[in-house]
């Protein structure tokens, strides 16, 4: 096993950057997430990787419904500001414009490029993170012909 | 549920182009995949998301194993040639350049920016597709320096 290798291929997989948000009890949280893919074209399904120890995931267990907003070119500052370790930041969408998702009442960002609203299909356990799968319930686009904020542009590494 | 919002929203996530390949009681064989993300540091995994219906979702199971070539820029061709359907295009990795992985023995495409050789942890079932979970247990930089191919610059459409 070439630690090295597996590393520089690991950091070169393109990805986007996202503000992953979720509503529970009345309580707002968001995090940034770059392991993120589409997995389904019917219905449209969606997988996000989480960290085990964030306080995210166990949020989106209990409300079984989160949000992936799609940041733009620019946001760079954003994704810095939601990726902080929830301890030392908390309320961490405070300042943040949002509106609830219609469905399931996750707020998502009016800056954002657009957003999808999931409700949890699955959970899956995978090493030090936890995948999570979500069928697409609701869905907007906030700018139209805005560009995607790649992890490359951000300057943003969390890979290897 | 906005079809036309989240159609625009899925095929602006930004994503890779990769070969999966796979090697099955002598068969080799190779799709293209976009729907890729690594999913874990320690250890370090990865995801794919595969047809139902394709002939590599069956021959990954039976073999516990696949690889994720990563395609370099200018390897657009390429990623036509591996994506069209089994059916009418058998043995699609004919005349492209392969070696073994060391451990698995799957088809790593030595003209890929580099490949991850991977052993099947699990599988889920996501709507049209399957998601595939991988541990990496070896990798290769085959074009060190080189820069990936996104969906994007492929001019490739898989998503919505």
């Amino acid at each position: 096993m070439d630690a090295a290798a597996t590393q520089t291929v690991l950091r070169l997989f393109p990805s986007g950057v996202y503000a992953l948000t979720v509503r529970h009890e009345g309580e707002e949280h968001g995090i940034t997430a770059t392991w993120v893919t589409q997995t389904s074209f019917a219905p449209p399904m969606v997988a996000a990787a989480v960290e085990n120890t964030s306080k995210a995931i166990g949020m989106i267990r209990d409300a079984h419904h989160f949000a992936l907003n799609l940041l733009q070119q620019g946001q760079r500052e954003l994704a810095g500001k939601l990726g902080r370790p929830s301890p030392g930041a908390p309320q961490k969408l405070k300042g943040i414009k949002t509106k609830p998702a219609p469905v399931s009442g996750a707020p998502v960002l009016t800056d954002a490029l657009g957003w999808v609203d999931c409700r949890v299909v699955a959970t899956l356990p995978s090493g030090d993170h936890t995948l999570v799968l979500g069928e697409v319930i609701a869905a907007g686009v906030e700018h139209d012909g805005a560009q995607p904020l790649t992890l490359r542009e951000a300057g943003l590494e969390y890979a290897g």
